[in-house]
């Protein structure tokens, strides 16, 4: 396999150093906007001289972000050149363009590092779905939003707190928006479902709430009750109707979820005849998202193209309801579905995600977190 | 795939009830030792009918035991079918014999439900070993001991109840001396260790503690210091040396580990680029094992042999100290490494597996649990 490889910050230089040593594949030419020498492969600043080398059979994307990456990988796979990317906001947000297209063209489009980086996540996902239908998808997708709660949690730390220390750690970025604003966790659930159940999500009908306006007496109401919060994104399919969300939401110590430490991610599929199955790992970071890009390189090779295919547009109706803790803000509406008080915070008797979630929006300065459900 | 399964019990029954609606495999025989009507299979007594049927070419083996397990996967080895099996103790016993003879004779021989059940656990070591080098394997491999020991820490029930209880529930056998005194995770571990280091651990180099002699009063001193007791199997390789063991161990509360609950499996591996990986699920059951075994015989038809290539038999030497809680019994030398009491129980001071193991041979009625190493 000869590959050209876009863009050498974190991730494309771990894949770089990774292929290295390998005799099945090799690294030709490295798109970077800096000057570079590399000793194995040519470095250019335009994209032209690696879509029109015509030795380049496969484009590994690592330049995140949507444009022009999209445009980058829709070009390659009109030449006709087979894509391994780890952009899960690219790959969610035009799942229904790159999809299609990589059928027509007969290429090989993999994203495995796309979610939940080091762990082999949707290339799993795709060996389930082999035998068994898959009723739901989600879990901590996020490292840096589990690395904020997690430090709250266990030192009491206020939210601006933990965020600069995860920063200073390198665990969240100096505009932290995408992953405390739960976008970043969208964007692997959306991808998630659509490889377990073999559709594409409407991404508009499927609400997210963040973690931005969390305080440590939040966390403080929480422990009192024995909770843990954190991000869990939710997917779920039955009879042919589909539920997906992400929010913030209470897990009783003791469970697994709650037992999940600093910016590791546990991610959850049940399947008809497997049972429930949880993946935990390494959810970002070089290594581990530069790895699970080489496996997508090696199934490339043994002629393995994406997960499934492409399915029928789905749009994501939440009915379920749920009893949620809500802070920061409240007003009659509110106050008119209290069934207590948790210090100074309303928990609610049970209501729609989709109401709560309208509330929400109305009021951006609040917290809200969904009681878990008695089972 | 034409397939003569061997046995008709709860994974055999399951296995049939899996391939029935697929169209790429088909059980064609089955070996049982009962009369039997079946829909899609001939059903007989004996193993030849299978063995010389030659349009069978793979041998689901679910009868389990080590005889005639063994003799019917040679015969049919021989004869040049394919072997898929959940059979742990056969794989660990005669690993031996079993691998360099599929190789030899170039079939398939695959048994990913030999550990971990229904968790892709196998298959998921032979995709991280196309990229990475495993340094450690282990974790909870055995579903009855599980239940057992969250039972007693969450209702403070003793050992007989709880065992009682899980017998009841169909999680343990009438005769549970394989499960609880370790041995099913002592086989699941050599498996394990075997296909994510590439070699053949001589199994009796293996030191193996089960839970047979817990008490409720141990349950109770580790709760007062804040631990959960877990059966953990561990396999580590460092430059060439190799550390392997089955063993009681306390995990602090709030810990992966300690948070796992009733008969489920953790199973971890940590590797050079993706680091820690730890997978989840369903050990054991009629569906979660047949799952797996189907896995497997997709895998065969798609070309896949074993996980890995046999490799260079290797001897364990545990040099690493620990610390021991030990209670039922005592003698000068466990009170000479005594470093403090947890209730009428000893805490040791580092001392090696080794001898603690040697120590405990010494006096079966004792309870041994290795205290947690400070990282």
């Amino acid at each position: 396999m000869r590959i050209g490889l876009l863009g050498f910050g974190t991730v494309g230089k771990g894949v770089y150093k990774l292929v290295a040593p390998r005799a099945d594949m090799q690294v030709v030419r490295v798109l970077c906007r800096r000057d570079l020498e590399l000793d194995d492969a040519a470095v250019t600043h335009n994209f032209d001289d690696i879509l029109n080398d015509p030795t380049i059979d496969t484009v590994v994307e690592a330049i995140g972000g949507l444009h022009p990456a999209r445009e980058y990988v829709i070009a390659a796979m009109e030449h006709g050149k087979n894509v391994v990317t780890a952009n899960k906001a690219m790959v969610a947000v035009y799942y229904d363009e790159l999809l299609p297209l990589a059928q027509r063209m007969g290429v090989h489009f993999r994203c495995t590092a796309s979610v939940g980086g080091g762990i082999g996540w949707l290339s799993e996902l795709e060996r389930v779905r082999r035998i068994e239908t898959v009723s739901h998808v989600g879990g901590i997708m996020n490292g840096t939003c589990n690395f904020i709660l997690d430090s709250m949690h266990r030192t009491g730390m206020d939210y601006k707190a933990a965020l600069a220390q995860a920063q200073a750690l390198g665990y969240a970025e100096a505009d932290p928006s995408t992953d405390v604003d739960g976008i970043d966790t969208w964007h692997k659930l959306i991808i998630s479902a659509n490889v377990g159940f073999g559709v594409s999500l409407d991404l508009n009908s499927v609400p997210v709430a963040g973690i931005r306006n969390i305080q440590a007496s939040d966390i403080e109401n929480f422990k009192a009750h024995g909770m843990v919060c954190k991000l869990l994104s939710t997917a779920k399919q039955q009879d042919g109707s589909y539920s997906a969300y992400v929010q913030p939401t209470l897990c009783p110590a003791g469970t697994l979820e709650a037992s999940v430490p600093t910016n590791y991610n546990l991610i959850t599929l049940s399947g008809n005849t497997s049972g429930r199955q949880s993946f935990y790992g390494q959810g970002a970071g070089r290594y581990p998202t530069a790895y699970n890009v080489v496996q997508d390189c090696i199934d490339c090779l043994r002629g393995r193209g994406f997960y499934c295919s492409y399915g029928k547009k789905v749009t994501v109706i939440n009915k379920l309801k749920l009893s949620y803790y809500v802070s920061g803000a409240t007003d009659d509406a509110l106050e008119e579905r209290k069934a207590l008080n948790w210090g100074d915070a309303v928990v609610t008797r049970p209501v729609s995600i989709h109401w709560m979630h309208q509330w929400l929006d109305a009021h951006p300065g609040a917290f809200i977190a969904a009681l878990p459900v008695e089972e």
